[in-house]
């Protein structure tokens, strides 16, 4: 069986910068722990107002990595 | 019943500019008539093209605030 | 019969550099065989990722544009 | 910023009739109130039924209108 | 327990002449086994096409009926 | 046009004590404005933890209401 | 083939007390005629209201039982 | 390999006067290039209002039709 | 009215050999008191897991068979 | 990067008593290796039935909490 | 820009002698016009029935093929 | 408490040979960290094409575990 396998994690990143910066939060924190992210898939993308603006931005997204060559 | 209840509305705020724009339009618009709004959550991301390029985002969010405490 | 038909083309624009991009990279070649694209609906975002960071932004888009009159 | 904010409402027309009746009615109905409605989306169709045959169709629709330039 | 219970069936109704009739054929057939049905649900509506027009228009639907007092 | 026509709004109601009581804080709290609330459906069931058990109930539901005979 | 299988039947069951016993009223029910349901999956919930309160519960759920062994 | 393939295309058919007609000008136009089209299904059915009425009825379809024997 | 309406079924079937032979032992078994069964939709795929290998396939199916002509 | 980062996981609790008594057991044995849970999120709502009455409520959840400041 | 776009095309295998063979027969009608097919997606998994036995696997896919490098 | 609690992991499995392969593929792989997985879901099902056929099944699932008694 030399397939690959491949796991997939839930994330939320945040940022009060951008949607790509909340994108690039939570992949950066994850993989200081698990170091060969491969793909992220967003799934929601929502975020907190304050004062009729957004705050903050927050991406539930799912990213993906190899466990098994 | 000290607990908290929150309206939804549905809004499309448009931008020629970015999604964040488009994103913060609708809420600016919305917080001239509703001071509390929150939190928002993104529904649909679509736009207008015209020559080959977008020329205007549109997303659908819902937006949600307290209407009692 | 003067209403109008339209027909719409699933695409993913990618890019490395933003999301925005990748949209407007999926439509400018489309655009090159379709002269009158009207509209387009984010269907997924997605992207790779390399050395914890966002290396490719991967927008599967649907685009609409009128056959007949 | 002088690009367009919408709103959207969830109504439910209901028709003795038929299905655009329906349709119809809602959109009838909530134009008493609101001038520029300029757009529909369907989400359900149901309805009653009474003796074996539809007595009432009922459609859960959206409508979409502007409230800022 | 003075609660009704009520049952869902799912069909498909035909017709060549409309999307109402179809939905009718569908409960009007139930009908015949089933006296008290009392609603339903489209979940799909599709068609066989023939020479560039619809031969055939084909609704999923659910009815309910209730089957406890 | 006897036909009756329904307005839906969306709602968040909270509740430390239970789901039942978070559903009947939302539609309480909107009867004070609208009295003839009529259906709920619910659309999403979460909540807030505290020190590894639940501490609020938040359920987002539907209510609809006729606004025309 | 001694492979099981497997039927589920769409039910809708109420009550004007609990969610729970909207449940229980549509399993019992169903029992008079099927000894053998196994498991459930709820699908909707949903309710009438009076007078600003719920005054029934409205669970749809699938009903699971062996047809053979 | 003597198994059919089919290939489907993704349509919007309008009309000012139903939503039949809406379907049948989108089969109709798909029609002039393809002559073996043989079924439909309604993905979205929506429209535009103009003075508290339809005035044009959308209807988002697949078209399929057999692209090998 | 000549249209046939067809009727619906939920079942799932198991096997501990594939998919296709769950498949087969929910038709077949359907089979048993119903004739004529003319397709099938696969609405979900599971299964069971026994010492790191899978031990039975379960595909959750729906089946359909004209009930009028 | 001061923004927060969260994570995701998926549980099913059971209770044979009610679907909060599963909420909370899913919760609580979650915390015993995760101390900052935040929120949950119910995706499914499903159990066992044994002698035509619920014997084991199962609800499928997502618990969320932050790994990052 | 340097980034490359791809096109989905929608299409249906079938097969009377496996999912797997459906699968390849619609990527393999495909490729005999678009010789770059890279990725496919399983959208429906559906068959015809005879004489209570599965006698054509119908399998909707989306294929992916590049555009533009 | 003695209710169970599970845990449920996205993984990906693939193979070049057959669906099920991918699939016992991410159950074997998990296995050896994790030993008592007792279910599966399939969430999609997808893979890489090359040279008009199919190269690579790729089968995202999820597999269940108890985590406590």
């Amino acid at each position: 069986m030399p397939n690959s396998v491949y796991k997939k994690l839930e994330l939320v990143g945040t940022s009060s910068a951008s949607i790509s910066e909340a994108i690039n939060n939570a992949i950066g924190t994850a993989s200081g722990e698990i170091e060969n992210i491969t793909w992220f898939e967003v799934a929601e993308l929502r975020g907190h107002v304050d004062k009729g603006a957004v705050s903050e931005y927050q991406v539930v997204l799912k990213v993906g990595y190899r466990i098994s060559e």
